[in-house]
């Protein structure tokens, strides 16, 4: 039963047709995606991924769901729509990377004010693409027209990721210890946070224009950066079990992230001197006068993800990561009451 | 480091301590749905589970992504948002349950104008609360605050469930022959769809107003009225191998799903006669002046699953799903060259 064109549905704002031609265009770059572990072809009610001959003893499942947050606006300004396809994906590898698991496959969420079948291909195409990087199955989605809810080329897209790790490589930071070394790897712009700031301290006509402090980039190709997906990097590490902790910089920045994995009684102390924090937060520091203690908070500040490792095994992760940079940017040592979990030295003077 | 309320980032938009309040709250909520298989505590990047003791033969995994929809602008005006939450977490449910999966965990994703722990509580136990009526623990979640996204009390929720079937019992409907009979089961209202159109079709001012047709409920009660799991009446038709093939009956109504797992050369012929049109279906058609086809084609109009069986074993499967109200509602037939995949005998006259 094919919908007429005049139907109270369409007048409603919801055209299946365009949902159909959507499907269309997406199938292609997400059969790609498919390993043997996938069953089925696409249009079931769900996702099935085989699970039988997992090489993990004792496997956990490591799953996690996230957005892109308000980085979408950047890639309504400028009209371009597969790169945050990519982000969404890295982002959600990189939180499972720091619990020591491998992608299986992912879903997505998009919901739009209009079906728009060229701009719906674009942002799945992106996941797609993100997740044929790292070797996981793209195995459901839904896009959803909203009408009322997102303004006409705008729309929300999320998506959940599962992994797998077994369970006595589980990585929770509790193997941290004083001394540990703490390796940073750059990230590539803002990744996927911050955006709401970002967009206060610049005016949307600002993005078109080349920014000689950008090397000529313009402001909008500078926030469209993509968020670095840190598998390849950190895999070799993880495969030899040489990470004690590992954190994914997003919400919070620095100062709030490594916390999370870090145990009781012990502190980090950072060298912002050893990484380059990107022109893109000097310029948004300076002119939104922002101080530095927020800006570590807000923004990863060029660290896109840290893992801390024994002393005498940094310079074998500093080889094994080293195609992304890695490099030493602090050590653990012993938390004193009431100083900070996690101080940075050298940091610009505002 | 705790964030002062003056900062650069919460004059964007964006309040840090709001969304530490807002995750106390839904703590408790969570930590109920968690059994044995969930490792580690709240607020780790990735959320575990374990699945090292599986009885499922050959296990496959089973999972579905999906969203509340424009329903939720019912919740806004109504300012009821536990109901929705637990809408979420059925859809879901009902979709890899269709593939004869039971699930393990869920992750929802939530996305807010303004971080309001009190708004955010209540949609998330919401979700706790669905995810603890089926054994699912709700292992992850995302509250994302996007200002200039979603106006002042307003949100998108979308959630993505994971369940598990043994391989030898994934149903697909590929098992449905002619003479199969076709059990309905009812729905409680438009679940999760068609609300584009009965938003269009009703006034905002309505919502309020009992309506006689209705029993006296407000139309937003109605409208409110919660998306049915199936879980219950359904599992025990399948832990005993008795369906053929289901179909979860959301967007596209009866004629769009029911074809999704018919085998090629059959059709299924429908009595409308056989279940109750709910008064909210017949109100929509008459006050939108929508033609039966497509109330067919946006609405479930009564029946929120169906599942096919063989004839020796309808009165078995209408006894194990009975406390839902199943009753026999069609046929499967021999698929006639040119004709509908789904006709409906019986439908009202418009």
């Amino acid at each position: 039963m094919s919908q007429s064109t005049s139907s109270a549905y369409t007048a409603a704002g919801v055209n299946l047709d365009a949902a159909d031609e959507a499907k269309r265009l997406i199938g292609d770059a997400v059969r790609l995606t498919h390993g043997p572990q996938v069953l089925g072809g696409l249009g079931g009610f769900g996702g099935l991924f085989a699970i039988g001959d997992l090489p993990e003893r004792e496997p956990v499942l490591v799953s996690s769901i996230d957005g892109v947050g308000t980085k979408l606006k950047i890639a309504f300004a400028l009209d371009l729509h597969e790169s945050v396809g990519a982000d969404l994906v890295a982002h959600c590898v990189n939180d499972i990377l720091v619990c020591g698991a491998r992608p299986l496959f992912f879903l997505d969420y998009l919901a739009l004010g209009v079906m728009n079948p060229t701009q719906v291909g674009a942002v799945v195409r992106g996941v797609a693409a993100g997740c044929r990087a790292v070797g996981c199955a793209l195995i459901g989605g839904e896009t959803a027209a909203m009408p009322g809810f997102y303004p006409v080329g705008e729309y929300d897209l999320a998506g959940c990721i599962v992994g797998v790790v077994a369970r006595e490589r589980i990585i929770t930071g509790a193997a941290i210890q004083a001394g540990d070394v703490v390796i940073g790897i750059p990230s590539a712009g803002l990744h996927t946070n911050g955006y709401s700031l970002a967009r206060r301290v610049f005016a949307e006509d600002d993005l078109h224009t080349p920014v000689a402090e950008l090397g000529g980039c313009s402001l909008g190709d500078e926030l469209l950066q993509p968020h670095l997906c840190y598998f390849d990097a950190v895999w070799p590490v993880l495969e030899v079990g040489l990470a004690t902790g590992m954190a994914h910089i997003t919400g919070g920045g620095l100062v709030d992230n490594l916390p999370r994995v870090l145990p009781d009684g012990l502190a980090i102390t950072l060298d912002a001197a050893t990484w380059e924090i990107l022109p893109i937060f000097r310029l948004i520091q300076r002119q939104g006068n922002v101080s530095w203690d927020e800006m570590m908070r807000v923004f990863n500040l060029g660290l896109g993800f840290v893992l801390c490792c024994r002393p005498q095994d940094a310079g074998a992760v500093l080889a094994l990561a080293g195609a992304m940079r890695a490099r030493r940017v602090g050590v653990v040592r012993t938390h004193q009451d009431g100083e900070a979990l996690v101080r940075v030295e050298n940091l610009p003077v505002a």
